[in-house]
């Protein structure tokens, strides 16, 4: 998921094909790369299970050749983006938490799993990460994986609880996207610098 | 003491309030976090103990809503900088000691301790690391950790060594502040190409 | 070999003598740090073994002391950059295999050793990481890595995988600096979007 917007800045940025796909394979297994290097579940399972790879070429390539499609679908793929920011928040709190972590390392790492993969992507194209300005998204990640731990630690029955977790994050994100809610950014008057 | 410095600058980046506590927390920890993978010290003591989360949280909410206030203690903030890293680079060199490695290694990552948060910082802002560039930065840590791994090694009494190791640190540092110390820059005249 | 490029970097960049030094320790060592941290073998050889430093605060020496020198030095400095991406990959592909990685990991961190320092080094200078761009960078240590990998397991004689490794990553590099070969780079039509 997050391998198509990997893959769309790469074309941007004017990378070459293999450049493209670099991007779009880091940006979708960087944060679950980062989760199991701090858990230590060594070598990541990302590295290992070769459809991780396939999967992310398969979306770099697609988006390579056919750019002006994926260009114009800009809704969808920030919508499938929001999916996966669910689906990764959610998976990756409850593999903290199989390896015995408390629930704050628990919820920060479902959330890092989340937002790994952008944060990659920004810095590899020498921006300053989208996932730390856009509507809602670290917060997203870190409400979705906060549900999930908190259901988890409570007993509750386990689906309705990774149900629960991601279907928070993607409404959040969602309503983020589409009615365009936002965190307040501190006044910070640049301009009065000059008065002072 | 470093969330400060990562709080002002992503206020300054016009981050929202969420991507603020990201950037204190990221630049309060990830020397700690980096040493302790490098170590294979696995989960990191930063994702455990929630106590680094709530300082960097609070230092993040603070010089968010205080931003005014907080840009105007700039040197204040420089020094209390000044003093995490002495503090980080002393401890970063003892536990990297105290799981056996040789001193080069020692020296090595206590320098990280005291300067990853830093860096990372600044690559999340999409900036060239002030602590490559600013007076005496990475040396002042490498110095303060090199006097302590000495003074271990030397098998000279515990508290003195600490105390010579983050003093050596903070006094270069606090020289260079205030008196502009710094190294050379090589040379590299560039506005003489045309002449080549 | 990734020190000199690194260092020359950090000069242009008006780095001080230590962020030189410090840029050429993370270009020459970064892509077997992150090899050594994804497959659990820590601490890091580089960080153990004091020649890494040694040679790397060699080159970075040379580099700010004799800039003028490196610089006009262009092509034998991207000549044995191209040798030192040759032997990432090829001794990087053979520790994953040696900690039992199956092939596809292997190559991929093989890949990942050569390319590991230059993406660093770039990401610390704020720039798109070349590798991601240059003239078959990094395809040509996935090359290298391929071929190694692939005679490993058709359990043919060491030596010569080895060298048909890295004189195959070599080659592709050195065609790709003379003759100027490239990938392709997609279509990407920004200046026609006021016509849509």
């Amino acid at each position: 998921m997050f391998a198509i917007s990997g893959a769309t800045i790469g074309v941007r940025r004017r990378l070459d094909l293999f450049g493209v796909l670099v991007l779009s394979f880091a940006a979708s297994t960087a944060g679950g790369v980062a989760r199991d290097l701090l858990i230590g579940a060594v070598p990541p399972v990302a590295l290992i299970d070769w459809r991780y790879l396939a999967a992310s070429a398969a979306a770099g390539l697609i988006t390579f050749y056919r750019f002006q499609l994926v260009d114009r679908l800009e809704q969808p793929v920030l919508i499938s983006d929001a999916a996966g920011l669910s689906l990764f928040a959610v998976t990756g709190a409850l593999k903290a938490l199989s390896f015995g972590l408390g629930p704050v390392s628990c919820i920060l790492l479902g959330m890092l799993t989340g937002i790994g993969g952008g944060m990659l992507r920004d810095i590899l194209v020498a921006r300053i990460p989208m996932v730390l300005r856009a509507e809602l998204y670290a917060i997203a990640a870190l409400v979705g994986a906060g549900v999930t731990v908190i259901g988890v630690h409570l007993e509750l029955p386990r689906v309705p609880v990774i149900v629960a977790g991601a279907l928070s994050c993607f409404t959040l994100r969602f309503m983020a996207i589409r009615y365009g809610w936002r965190l307040p950014i501190a006044e910070h008057r640049e301009t009065e610098t000059p008065h002072e």
